[in-house]
């Protein structure tokens, strides 16, 4: 079966504080978006990946490829205004089979879980990897008033969110709307049931410059 | 207005796959707890400390602040069964006016965040310190089902949870219940309204070994 991972990068490195786009950043001297790139390329070369990328921002990315000798074969695709419309047009290019879709920022996640994921998506359609919640959660109402919420009833959701692709594009035809934070999301919006699966702790988002001295330390340690 | 900080530290080790408790595991050279004892002294050293600990725990600490040369001023207190029977055994050493109860494994508290708790329990009289979810969030039902929730309503709880001594006192009164997974969950069950501040993300709970590859990325860069 056709395995496809789009990996959605739109960052604009705002709230980074920096002003370079945060999956450009340098990790371990090399840019986290490669990381990413080449963690799929470990797990199965024969993932098609395709990246979606800020329009403005693709012409950078390639002469970065070129600095950094980066030859792994992908599709650039131009993002949209939200996550959900950059995947949306990323969908245009996946034919039938699976589709992984992946945060560009999370450089460390394993070949385990990226195969994992594909294989529990041929059974059940819709795989989400996500990890039990460490701290305390409290949920807050209207009024701003906030109330303790049992945290074993809750799971940290990451990516690879992994999906037959007939699903997925369905779930896409939707409009958007502001409650689609993840894939999950729309396809549950669509109907269908979400598989959860275990992510890994050490698979996270870099979105703050907090993040990026945990990732050269995580770097270091591999 | 005396202040009092209670430092609750009953791990175990098992989680860490370590055969010493988290507590004492070094970071930089220094075990955790130490680190953590010191965040608040550097805060106002007016702070009353208290720590509890497992008793069978108790002679192992002692030695090891001699051994690494700690002579900071604090009282040690027998832990009880869970967090909360251990938090209950410290109140009774603590007198009228302010105490912060703190996690003994989050040590980068800021002080910073220790005197906001401090200045804003004068006021609110239940003060929590809390971080926006990065992460989409999902809930599971009975079923093991799970819908999307709103993670803009959501927030991690951190420490330190900073209170009026006599509201902690007559909160901790209450019989044991299982969903007390920290102060705030006990004060909210006594009736009163919990104050969330912001938190800071570097305060991280240490409870994996990925975590303490973090910790010591972390200190490196303070």
């Amino acid at each position: 079966m056709k395995k496809y991972a789009i990996i959605v990068a739109g960052g604009t490195g705002k709230r980074m504080g920096e002003s370079l786009p945060k999956q450009f950043l340098k990790l371990g001297g090399t840019p986290i978006l490669i990381h990413t790139l080449q963690a799929f390329e470990a797990a199965d070369p024969e993932i098609e990946l395709i990246l979606t990328l800020p329009q403005e921002e693709i012409q950078f990315w390639d002469e970065l490829n070129i600095w950094h000798q980066n030859y792994l074969e992908h599709k650039v695709v131009a993002g949209g205004e939200t996550r959900f419309h950059s995947v949306k047009n990323a969908l245009e290019h996946v034919g039938e089979g699976l589709v992984a879709v992946h945060d560009g920022v999370r450089p460390f996640v394993s070949a385990k879980i990226i195969n994992q994921s594909f294989e529990q998506a041929k059974v059940n359609k819709a795989v989400v990897t996500a990890v039990f919640m460490k701290d305390s959660v409290r949920q807050l109402d209207e009024k701003g008033n906030s109330k303790n919420i049992d945290r074993n009833s809750l799971r940290m959701i990451q990516t690879p969110q992994t999906f037959d692709v007939d699903l997925l594009k369905s779930a896409y035809n939707a409009d958007y709307k502001s409650s689609f934070t993840d894939d999950a999301s729309v396809v549950e919006a669509y109907g269908y049931n979400i598989t959860l699966i275990d992510g890994e702790y050490q698979n996270i988002k870099i979105t703050t410059p907090e993040d990026l001295i945990i990732a050269e330390a995580l770097l270091k340690a591999k």
